[in-house]
């Protein structure tokens, strides 16, 4: 059922939200959160109201639900969860925005929002939702600065890439790819690994869950690794380090592995001796640092999107109840790309 | 009994060299160690006959002792011990280098060595041997680029420096207090760590031996870290880690916890996570990386020893044969700044 972009609606009196249940002790569960109904808000001055039509999850979510956040609005038990989506604003009082208007925002895990309007992206509405929270949404910016302005990555170059299916990942890959590097990724099974090289154009893809998988990686690897963009920590990180050519460089991008537990493991081995002898650069960065150049990011992979050298890969799930469930999903490696949930068919 | 500088000299038949009796397994002892007699090497075409002044020892050749080193002269059992020398040219053959020139090479463990001219560099002979060695030598010129040009310090920041009254780091903490950091240097005693302030003008000097070592750290770094410059690893390292700034940079310097052990620790804690958390930079270098620029530091080094903000400190070792122990007080923490064993009084 679709509803005209400037089209008035009716509006109903209450809406659903996804609930902080309880923060996590250990490997998160749908049962940490609940699905209730609360009164549609109310816009107050100046701001407006927001329909939710897609929201995406990061793995790095998961930390903010530790309990050790301790800024205003962190998650706890009883909030609304937070979360990036795509929404359409249905009430506006004059501003620059205007009912209709495709936007993207922190909607939260719910179908109405309250938003400031200076919060807000207007949004190009013949691109889909799912391509504004993936590829061109803060997961694709971020792989493209992680490449391109921490790894540096140079044409010619070995460039290894872990979570290689996940959300940044695949893209990262694909960046450093386009930019004429050799690029192998490590993903959770063998349909990942296999997927990689048929549908992403990787060189190499390898399961880290394979018995022979230390084996496959020196093979992948002849000349070592000049930038290993880090999305695990942990094993995986250790494995990599050995394996670093003279000035390599480590993205630090994410830590998946020590997402999903309360107990954290051990640091790897190797640091800092290796990154002494070999000369390696290690350098974390969030994608916040590099807002004033989004819209280049953007504007560079649509580019590759149309040439066709950069391909969005997305795991859809239905209604914003099943956000749970993809969240899950998403910390146990079943889903690939961009974990999307649809909450409402504009 | 001096020997005037370009007079000709008697030379012995034998000399002294301390050779490697066996390849250190566990903590390094003197008896790893034995000094022989040999016949005076005789220099071949083109090459030049040095008499050992001073030798230095540089932490990181305990790393060398692993035995796992394959490059050709490799440290073995029974082979001369290699290490970074003065020496003064004793037999010339007509080339740029004249008898009684002082000069810096790898003379090794040894009272006499053949040396091609172009692995010398001809000195100042009006700087002390000790300093050549020291704080205008590698260890010197290593804190120097260590804090210029990888930790990239600035006026105002927090700098902190492990094994700070060792031969790199009691350089490097003055070299970041010429900059106008505030500098904190943690070392192995009550005694150190006063010297630190008292003698170097270090604004915090830290025991990490003491009971409320973590307590007082964190006191010490109200402002937390901008850049900490990693001459140990291990549990320093990880403590480190956790009080680093927004952005900030960890030199990675030496390992010394690591070195005189053949079981390594395990990694820090917090490597990757708050590598990504803040942003922070973690980057290994290795001096040679800038030896075209090696003047340039010496220069800048010497401008600030003659100003009276750079103060060379020494631990002195008088003959040969006390390299060993030199060594091995090294490895223990038992010296302050450069270890310089005497060998000959020119």
């Amino acid at each position: 059922m679709g509803v005209g972009k400037t089209a008035p609606m009716a509006l109903p009196t209450e809406h659903r939200q996804v609930l902080i249940a309880s923060l996590p002790n250990g490997r998160l569960r749908t049962e940490d959160f609940e699905v209730r109904s609360a009164p549609l808000p109310v816009p107050g001055d100046g701001k407006v109201l927001c329909r939710t039509v897609a929201i995406t999850i990061g793995a790095g979510q998961r930390a903010g639900l530790q309990g050790s956040a301790s800024y205003a609005g962190a998650p706890e038990a009883g909030r609304v969860m937070g979360g990036t989506g795509v929404a359409q604003v249905v009430s506006a009082s004059g501003g620059r925005l205007r009912v209709g208007d495709l936007v993207w925002g922190q909607t939260g895990w719910q179908e109405y929002s309250v938003q400031q309007p200076g919060a807000l992206t207007v949004l190009d509405p013949s691109v889909l939702a799912a391509d504004h929270l993936g590829v061109l949404g803060l997961n694709g910016v971020t792989a493209y600065f992680g490449v391109t302005e921490v790894g540096r990555v140079q044409a010619g170059e070995t460039f290894v890439v872990s979570a290689a299916a996940g959300s940044v990942g695949h893209v990262a890959g694909q960046v450093a790819k386009a930019l004429g590097a050799r690029v192998v990724g490590i993903a959770g099974s063998d349909e990942k690994a296999a997927m990689l090289v048929d549908v992403l154009g990787f060189d190499v893809g390898l399961n880290r869950k394979s018995e022979d998988f230390r084996t496959a990686f020196r093979a992948a690897t002849p000349e070592r690794i000049d930038v290993y963009f880090d999305n695990t920590g942990g094993d995986l990180l250790e494995s990599a380090l050995f394996r670093m050519n003279q000035r390599g460089r480590v993205v630090c991008c994410g830590v998946v592995s020590q997402y999903d537990t309360s107990t954290p493991g051990p640091g790897p081995r190797g640091v800092p001796g290796l990154l002494v002898n070999n000369r390696v650069r290690m350098e974390g960065f969030l994608v916040f640092d590099f807002e004033p150049r989004y819209d280049e990011a953007r504007r560079q992979l649509s580019a590759w999107m149309s040439a066709g050298s950069l391909r969005a890969l997305t795991t859809g799930y239905s209604g914003l109840e099943s956000a749970p469930q993809a969240f899950v999903d998403l910390l146990a490696g079943t889903t690939s790309g961009t974990p999307i949930v649809q909450v409402w068919e504009a």
